[in-house]
């Protein structure tokens, strides 16, 4: 993972925004930043210098990980936000507009706020902290080589757990049962651990887009939806399956093929410079056509990396348009209350000239 | 699960803050007032009404979840914050102080806040939402018997999972393999999930307080940390052993019995109206003696309910008092980094006479 140049390209975003210093708070997007894993830390950057404020659980960690970032680190007994608010009230206090740093808006609490403005000085208290939303996230959605590549590993587990799990499936387990096997194999073969609550939705419960896995016991006959991620290295994936135990009926064989028509032309339809709502109104026409819109209740997809839901959203409408490195979800679904759901899930890489699939798992209707 | 009373009591501390509505965003507290478990949710309470919103894929889920709860579901397309709040200015309208809905500081960012007022008539939007900090989580604090009944079969349920695990620890496994089991074995047995990631930190990584399961092979010599919980029903269990694999050390045998003394001695000084202060004291104290006092880098325990981390702080002079049906962690430890560290942790929970340990698992030092 080359670092270095990270900081770097904030500094471009800061100076965008006229800021001349930046409280970066959300975990994830430090870890992007500077290289840092543990679970308390507050990083602050001006224009010239990068320090990161942390505990003394990690002194140790903190030292080997952020090696080569360009940040230094410094071990405080409390309260790293506060420690870093104060620093960067000092770095700024000699120039001449101390109004300009930005605080992260989206990922700090009104309380928070307000702990943080009572720790500076009365004369900065009012001006120091300007409310910035989304400078990190942006730079995050592009992966660089070093990144595409722990992505398509991660899928490649994905891959794996799931070719594992049709060998392990049969009427009866309980969908927690499957979870559990999922979980352990992905934790054997390296996981970190899952992206998110796994999802393992059988029968009528596979028309609920969220169902996590119950004691519900696997029927004879039936959809089973699985949609499940693994983090790898701290970078999520994401892919969902949805297969047949026993023959499926004429009207679910049609709905999983309007779906998989619908997921493969969104598919199709990834390539940089498109806006995010053209693949979105890719899947949603296809279902639309089907007679299935109403069916459909969520967007196509969202990106994935070290968060397993990032931008760019995926979403009817949505105008930001995909650049080569994103790393994007396409995942519609059809949902019939009391009866049952179809969805079926790839990662697809952003390239210049198209989308680069790294779910590699079959996407024709299995039955069990 | 005796629902209906809560929202009364919620309203008898709005009353004491001089509140007409409360704005309830965090689930936690949306859970532990009517019962829904769903990922999208806010729920307005006004002195008579009580009206949870929430989206299309929970319509069944939320009807059934919040029956007896004494709150009505709405199921609006998007964004259920802002309907609450949009409802809330309707019902206060009428009222002479429409300044007096309070919103969650702690769990409200300010970006968010932004997004609400925007939300709300010109004439209400400076006026309306006042910020309020835990108002809902310290009634979250006082568990009913029902509560402390599921939370005696997560604490059980997490000895038995001890148990396997000193049949299945070997030198040479992973720490992962060992996570793996243990999650494993804990879904298997019903676990919703695990309340954190579990700590699995052998030899010199027992000195890291959160050592979280790695690739690391378990030595032929040396300390094992094993700090897991599991999630049942909806609330957590928390519990740490340490064990040794081979025989201890003089010194490590000592740093033992210090630790087991010190958590011996916070666990007896649990009752009713106890400050929780002196409870750390306790533990403090003993290490302190023991010439220790630097190698004890935290908190003694916290509250532990539906969140894994909850009130009231088992910490150096907090002065909130201990209440019957509070259960919090007992956790001293103590680390020296290079070599190795101790904790022991118990659940206990709160009665008007004194502590009941939850946690059944032996504490005298195991050697496998």
């Amino acid at each position: 993972m080359n670092l270095s140049k990270r900081i770097g390209l904030l500094r471009r975003r800061m100076s965008g925004s006229g800021l001349q210093g930046l409280l970066v708070t959300h975990l994830a997007d430090i870890r992007w930043l500077c290289g840092f894993t543990g679970s308390s830390a507050a990083l602050a950057v001006t224009r010239r210098g990068a320090r990161m404020f942390t505990d003394g659980r990690y002194t140790a960690q903190a030292a080997e990980e952020v090696a080569g970032s360009g940040v230094t680190v410094e071990i405080v007994p409390s309260g790293p936000p506060v420690a870093a608010v104060q620093w960067l009230a000092v770095q700024v206090a000699a120039g001449s507009d101390p109004a300009a740093v930005g605080f992260d808006s989206a990922h700090t609490s009104v309380a928070e706020l307000e702990r943080l403005k009572a720790a500076l000085p009365g004369r900065l208290r009012r001006k120091l902290l300007t409310p910035v939303k989304s400078l990190v996230e942006p730079l995050r959605w592009l992966k660089d080589e070093d990144e595409l590549a722990i992505m398509a590993e991660a899928a490649k587990l994905g891959d794996d757990l799931f070719a594992h799990l049709l060998g392990f499936i049969r009427p009866g387990l309980t969908e927690a049962a499957v979870a559990a096997e999922l979980e352990y194999q992905a934790r054997v073969r390296g996981a970190e651990g899952m992206s998110f609550e796994s999802i393992v939705a059988s029968g009528a419960r596979s028309a609920l887009p969220h169902g996590r896995a119950s004691q519900a016991r696997l029927p004879r006959r039936g959809f089973l939806t699985l949609d499940f991620g693994v983090i790898l290295k701290g970078y999520c994936s994401d892919m969902t399956r949805t297969v047949c135990l026993g023959k499926p009926s004429a009207r679910e064989r049609e709905v999983y093929e309007a779906v998989l028509e619908a997921q493969e032309a969104a598919v199709a339809s990834v390539a940089a410079g498109v806006e995010c709502g053209v693949v979105d109104e890719a899947a949603r026409s296809v279902l639309r056509r089907a007679g299935m819109a109403g069916a459909f209740s969520h967007s196509t997809g969202h990106g994935v990396g070290i968060e397993i839901h990032e931008g760019p959203r995926i979403g009817a409408g949505q105008k930001d348009r995909l650049a080569p490195g994103m790393v994007i979800t396409i995942e519609p679904g059809a949902y019939f209350a009391g009866e049952f759901g179809v969805r079926i899930e790839d990662m697809v890489a952003v390239t210049r000239t198209g989308g680069r699939v790294l779910t590699a798992s079959p996407k024709a209707l299995i039955e069990l």
